[in-house]
């Protein structure tokens, strides 16, 4: 479901003046763990994204250059596959880092339809660039988490994720 | 950023027949706050999504049906802001909850271009159902936290939420 905006019980409309504008009851929403999931993620990716934005970049070609980093020559289909893009929404990411001479393609050497993606060097700059950048990011959210909160987290979080629910 | 498929270190394509497909590191990403919120949340939410279609119900719908369950007679433009959904997003939810007869507009009091909302009686049934639907969705997740990570996550994750991240 969407997320509410910040205030978890209540929330009033904007300037708080109250010129008409009513408490709204969001009741039982504020319990469910899927919304608070979707509330954390959301403020994370906020602030990820705003952290991104010195270097020029976006959540999602970070990704791409992380993965590309760790698995020179990968074929593009399974980095959409590892990271969850439809090969759709690959093209226009794949396009706008060979256009910013990021990263390059060769024809798969085990298919000819597929390419193997590298970064350049330029491309591996900009990448360490945004690891630091999203090191603080980091910091943030476990400074935000107290003492021991992002291991608790993480842990509690890979129990989730762990396997398919049942 | 994009989510990778369920296996948090290594994912291999599909099958896993080995026919061509390499195993993929994805490195430093397992270990990112935002990154394990991010799948974590795409489980939950895959898993609300299909228990919410034994009523014909989206995510999106159902939070709009608890929001005006809570708050009878709310503004369409506070529905909005307590979901965090664009109002030129909250046009075809509203068009479908009257096609289907769920819930009803009447001109606002202080706002004659405001339309205050109501469920109907059938609003009232169907959300009661995909309550008690939404109640499993949250038991199976609470089951897999295990004893005590439901409270534990929950508090977590308002730490996360509870004001801007400085």
């Amino acid at each position: 479901m969407a997320a509410a905006r910040k205030h978890p019980r209540r929330a009033s409309r904007g300037n708080g003046s109250g010129n008409g504008a009513l408490p709204i009851e969001l009741g039982p929403l504020t319990g469910f763990i899927g919304y608070a999931l979707r509330r954390a993620q959301i403020v994370a990716f906020t602030d990820f994204i705003a952290s991104l934005r010195q270097v020029n970049l976006r959540p999602a070609i970070f990704g791409v250059l992380m993965i590309i980093d760790q698995n020179p020559g990968l074929p593009q289909s399974q980095i959409c596959s590892a990271l969850g893009i439809q090969k759709a929404n690959f093209g226009p990411l794949l396009t706008e880092l060979e256009e910013r001479k990021l990263a390059v393609r060769h024809e798969g050497v085990n298919d000819r339809r597929s390419y193997a993606l590298h970064l350049t060097p330029a491309g591996k700059e900009l990448l360490h660039r945004a690891r630091a950048l999203h090191g603080e990011h980091e910091a943030r959210l476990a400074k935000r988490l107290g003492a021991g909160g992002r291991t608790q987290l993480l842990k509690l979080l890979d129990r989730l994720n762990s396997s398919d629910l049942a």
